[in-house]
């Protein structure tokens, strides 16, 4: 199939965005599967930060990573992530290479703890302002749950009044699928 | 810069579904730039069908195949694209690979003549009927003209409706641009 779902889509840009060395941060952490993607990406060499409210989401990710033996370029933050800059070591704000956010509740969990519009829009914002030129943000957005649409505008509202000169933002999502399938949000500091 | 602009992200799509020896269709030839990179796919044992009611617009295509020593493999038609259908050899039909829409006006030229909201959607319905399964349709679309807008709701509205068995849709655009950028949709048609 030519057309990714939206997560694949994310991934797609992320390894295109992504090199040995540099930094990134996965702002949801959940269950970890983007914190080993950017870890195995950045390689040795390279740092990822990640960032959830929920002790189970973080154990559950630690697992994951120890499996693949990428814990030692992984610092997981029990914090939420509209605090992610003031987390980041002072060398790694303006340097990081991509910021990956995959909203709503953590799967095979607790459903009433999910993002929220407010903090989401803090924390695009805190991303943006650590990002390195040339630098990306991927938003998958899920709109099946209740506030998930509320979420959704408070994003693209927020998204689309950013300057041209210096950020690109582009989304990509189905127009035929029922079922409310979620859609993606990229958006590319310029150097 | 990884967020391509619409034109450029049709033929990312392009690129990855036709092979050589495949069948395309260039639904708007226009200038002939979307023709000449589907002859260079289709390969010396391709096929192209292009379509434009512009002698203008056909001539012009013609001499960049011909500099290219692409015009063997090639036919163009002086019809509109919805009558693409009845210009294709019965064998091509359910047989294409791909067809490109690049909507508006041929750039350098008459600007009254133009794509329009009925022709193109019976365009792309005949486009989709004569499409092989896992064939894809592109569509760069212009709102920054009069009527552009109407024939992006237009064709959003009919792609809308699909049926998601057989097909997927989706759409690519800016969010944060001015100046009216072109957005792209592509459509997938299932195995």
């Amino acid at each position: 199939m030519l057309l990714l779902p939206a997560l694949a889509a994310s991934h797609h840009f992320i390894r295109q965005a992504v090199k040995p060395g540099d930094v990134a941060v996965d702002a949801t952490v959940g269950n970890g599967h983007d914190t080993c993607l950017l870890a195995e990406l950045v390689g040795p060499a390279g740092r990822v930060y990640g960032f959830d409210i929920q002790p189970l989401a973080l154990s559950r990710a630690a697992e994951r990573l120890a499996e693949k033996g990428l814990s030692g370029r992984v610092q997981l933050c029990p914090a939420g992530h509209e605090r992610l800059k003031e987390h980041l070591p002072e060398e790694c704000r303006g340097n990081v290479r991509a910021v990956m956010f995959n909203l709503g509740y953590l799967p095979g969990s607790d459903k009433t703890v999910k993002t929220k519009a407010e903090t989401t829009v803090s924390a695009l914002a805190a991303a943006l302002d650590v990002l390195a030129p040339g630098g990306i943000i991927t938003v998958v957005i899920y709109t099946g749950h209740p506030e998930g649409k509320t979420e959704q505008e408070a994003v693209y509202e927020w998204a689309s009044r950013l300057d041209q000169r210096h950020v690109q933002v582009a989304v990509y999502q189905f127009l035929n699928q029922v079922g409310n399938p979620p859609s993606l949000l990229v958006i590319e500091k310029s150097l």
